[in-house]
């Protein structure tokens, strides 16, 4: 019950830094986030401790795990889904086998890339509590975790995350829940300002039978430049470009440079209620992308670029008979408005991300400044102060 | 020389409809197009003939050829090349051996779906002429070529492309080239609006030694809706919405709903002189995605979409030893700001597209509004009329 | 009827050529092809003209076409297909298309190289004879046509396929049709011997629900060494080295070296009457990959080695409402079973081809010998006379 | 010292159970394994502990950790690399960056299918302690650790492998090493007979500059019929159908039916000193598999058949300038022969694996008979008492 109020709260503080900014032109969900689709669940489990220089193995910690759980139990009912990479340059693991079925039949869990591993054994750990003939007499699950570097806030070496912190996430998922600085998104950085979670969903109409689409991000495009930013198509980016810079004491207030790469990074995890096959689910992640594009990123080689689309509706009964019916959407009749509200939700749960992240400063006194609502308010309001023409063709050209 | 006097005033016309549009913020090239890739020429062949109601196989003719060279001789000196499908709702022929070899050894040539056969057998004719051991003692072509689907304005069941169309399209490709209605970009729609070839360069720097990307679309998007496009991110689609809409007697003006589909695609071909291998150009054509993403459009069920890009650097000589040595750009040292090129050359080349197209009048007095330079440009003033702030953190958050 | 009973014909004299020859262990259907799938036809013409030495554009001509209907209007009854492939060297056209819609709707080629063009344009015309609204109010083709180089027997400069002939291959269709020396299989060579168009087909058992696969193969695999060659299992191709070489005036009895490439290719058709999805069908194909490497064929670099599966009992109707109903086999239960048979159909399909194939005599007198069927049956009944012993642990290791 | 001598043993032994069990017709390097290959080495531990009833988490343990290193610092002295999945019914992480960035960084790691989290935590561990600035001033790793489904004989659940075990098999990783019922291969099944670790390698000619290309799997495809086995091509399989019948108490001796699925896979590793780019190593990995084919393999629904090539001779060092000088194999001059290795190593690889095992008694009893070499070379001997017919085409035909 604490954890819903606190998410709920966290979801307003999130709602309201979006006030006055509005991305794109289909109609969001109640709560413009990922748990609009019928099902869906959030949870995060946050650890931030100590400050100060880095000790490697023993902190500061910025880091967490997020878990995204498509309905309440996965393993019995799996979901149709599809993975797509677009910047190999990360990890999900579990995605060949996604798309060998055509299945998702685990949660999907987030964390940062060194705890991988130890997220990925919670997941197998809690899996076996619930389901104890795993492996015996029941198959073996291929958990499916995502990573992004959180190493330039946050003592990455020391794999803070353990099985516990899993199964709380896991245990602790609900339809709405917090943004920015949270769960895996704790230490996230993107346009060289603080990112981490956001979330967005979009109605293929305002009909009361219209399909939803929902995207959760882990967004940490770190190295992306400032310049290139984009919030509704409107270039923030160029006119905020020598702001908020970040402080990073030893080396002057530049962007991240660590090694060549580590420094990039996001996750996208797109929801639907339409009733949607795993090819056409790839067809949607690939849609993602594009909305991935609108906000200026450019999927930089230190940015493992991978995306996962999965539909509650189209369901794999682990015990069924030999021949199975489905009911999907015909393609040419029904994909296209899925895939604008793929494409548009993808863009404002990247916004939402960097409007819902909160100024933080992790390891060796290294400060990202979170994105003002306000000034971004303003921009965007100069920007589109422009008045709807008159319909009709030119006569004279 | 009257083909390359055209050229360069079809292109200083471009020019001159482009100015005070500027698409992102990198140097554009000398002509703003994929000629400035040092080797590359483009021809087209343009069919405009007949009007009046739809006489099939007989015309009206709406349509063409459009040759891209990425050198003088590619079946002799083979380019480095990599074919990506956004949407295979389209054909490039040719792709798999690309992709199989990691090279392009044919021109590439674009035209309407159903005269890609004959556009086709052209090439094949072509080749043979100037290596006339081709299928004798030397190997056989496969010809790299693509469509759009012209037949909302053009009889296209009529395929009106032979081989001599072809010869010329190739015979006459020169670094400058005509943008808009033109070869294969004829019969071509975009966001409601008349499309067809465009194109945009950009360099990674103002410097000397700096690369080169250049990006040549056919844009026929023609079903995406008006609102959704964007130029440098401004959103001009919902600005003009009810605007330039096409004029189709006895249907009222409605946009295309021939069929389910057939009314989309856009092929985007990228070259760059940087040396990049196959692997690379892969990567570097997933930028191009994100730079059509940026456009707005969202790759409709009905779009064909797919991706060319190759290297003019890194060449295959026909006649090599059993070892070959290649000089490659690190991935992590230069790929970034090759991709911002990219992404920004393919969202310049789309609007340039809609700014070169001239209104047309197709079968049956179907007509389609070119998109209008000065007030694209008025509205973008507006739009950017943005005083860029001062830097430095804010310290009171 | 002239042409059912040339093909009944034609098809007992290549089953005679197998007899005693039995590939695997599942049952095959009544005419060991792909027509044993109920609904698929194939369709050939061939053409044989003229000696001696090669006159490029003229002749001799040792080609044809090969037409496979998976049911008697593709167009308006799509069926669910899937493309891959094993070696890129080669040209499927219209497979973009089919691995996005998941489904293939239009006849299924096979020519030689610099033919494809053309027999694309007869697809083309022989579709709008019978849909003569396509391009005007209804969708455009994109054809699947494949090709494998007959360049070393045939005049292939000379492109001798025209419209007419496809439409004489389509319209000639049938469930029973000849081997060999055959349609596209007319200027084939494999293993140094003469190839061309081979199929088979297995049940997936002897119960009468069984469903059947059909594979029908154009094998050309021409420059993989002799030695490699197995049949089911068997080292013929150790076993005859050096025997039957190709003889090759001016060059000795050499195998064929044109240029690097162009001596090879492979193009693997698989049919069947379970009902699968595009993915699974995906999976299919790549047994029919594994049934390949069962007969020593290494997919070498020259080879286009292009593979495409179909389900006859999953159907697109072009016009159907908005969702759609599917009865597909789950994975676990059905598909094991299936993969069997499309392993050792393809396995079959290679050997029939082989076995029906004719020695033939081309340009420059180059002469290709068949693979002996006696001697094939002789070898495989000395390395097979092996009693089965009786079964049980052995109780002492 | 020790784990050499034990290594050398178990290779020696190994050896001697092929003897007179020849599979194809190039020579194998020294030692027949992938350590032929200069450079590579594999290091094993193997846990086999209790027996009786299963107690989940407790045991019996029949379970390992299998390493392969491409060199003595992949960290610093990356490879080229591929990754290929036949069948993504299994777990290989890291294999997107492997694909993306076309180098191999970290080791190779293979244990049973729950452990993987484990044994990937052990690898990043055993890095850290090398390279300890990873995560800090240096990148950070994504371990390529698969698995196979060792549950039918091991107590999966327990996940009984931590970074310790995995330190030590790396540390101890040898150029020579045991084959069968060792590290990653102690629980593994195949064809329903004892499964694991196989090696072999292929060297392109008897010349001294010929290349080597090794091969190592870990062969578990338990579920497929025994049937289907081949061995160099000869239906043992089917000779020995009945025979040799696993053990399996309360269940009478059937074949393992755990679940749908979890009963099968195999991993691949391709190891080679030619000079190949990441491109190429995908086409050897498909070689790979149509070796597999040879042996009968079906690649089942529950077989997770994932594949990785490296080649140890195009590296890419961590810290080089800004462009890079490849010397590689040009495709047509040379890729033929190594795929002729590849196929034949993968086929050599699954005979040892299976040759190598030895009868194993599980949890509850169960029991899996090794493939006894003598009842195989009896039978391979009278399979190929067949004269070499004298060479020479035919001429009465």
């Amino acid at each position: 019950m604490a954890a819903l109020v606190f998410a709920l709260v966290g979801m307003l503080e999130a709602r309201a830094n979006l006030d006055g900014i509005r991305i794109g032109t289909l109609p969001p969900g109640p709560t413009d986030g990922i748990g609009d689709v019928a099902g869906v669940r959030v949870g995060h489990v946050t650890k931030i401790e100590g400050s100060g220089p880095l000790r490697p193995g023993i902190g500061p910690i910025r880091t967490g795990v997020t878990a995204i759980l498509p309905n309440d139990d996965p393993w019995s009912t799996r979901v149709a889904a599809a993975f797509e990479s677009l910047n190999g340059n990360g990890e999900m693991t579990g995605s060949h086998w996604v798309n060998e079925a055509g299945f998702l039949e685990t949660p999907i869990v987030l964390t940062d890339t060194l705890a991988v591993p130890r997220a990925s054994d919670g997941v197998i750990t809690w899996l076996v509590k619930k389901h104890p003939d795993i492996g015996i007499s029941d198959d073996v699950p291929l958990p499916v975790v995502a990573e992004c570097d959180d190493g330039f806030l946050n003592d990455i070496q020391g794999r803070h995350i353990d099985s516990a912190d899993v199964a709380r996430a896991l245990d602790g998922a609900s339809p709405v829940f917090a943004r920015g600085n949270v769960g895996a998104g704790t230490g996230m950085l993107a346009f060289g300002l603080k990112g981490g979670i956001g979330s967005a969903s979009r109605r293929t109409s305002a009909q009361p039978d219209a399909y939803t689409v929902g995207v959760l991000v882990n967004a940490n495009v770190g190295s992306q430049p400032r310049r290139d930013l984009r919030i509704d198509g409107a270039p923030i980016g160029r006119a905020m470009e020598g702001d908020y810079r970040p402080i990073i004491p030893h080396e002057g207030a530049t962007a991240p440079t660590r090694g060549h790469a580590g420094d990039g990074s996001i996750i996208v995890i797109v929801a639907t209620d339409a009733p949607l096959e795993s090819r056409q689910l790839h067809a949607l992640a690939k849609r993602a992308m594009l909305g991935l594009g609108r906000t200026g990123a450019t999927s930089r080689t230190s940015s493992g670029d991978l995306f996962l689309a999965f539909s509650t509706t189209v369901t794999y009964p682990r015990d069924e008979p030999k021949t199975r019916q489905f009911t999907i959407l015909r393609d040419d009749a029904a994909l296209d408005e899925l895939y604008e509200a793929a494409a548009e939700a993808t863009e404002a749960a990247v916004a939402d991300a960097l409007l819902s992240a909160r100024t933080m400063t992790g390891i060796d006194g290294r400060t990202f400044f979170a994105l003002p609502a306000a000034r971004v308010r303003s921009l965007l309001e100069t920007m589109r102060s422009v008045p709807q023409e008159p319909p009709g063709p030119s006569p004279a050209r």
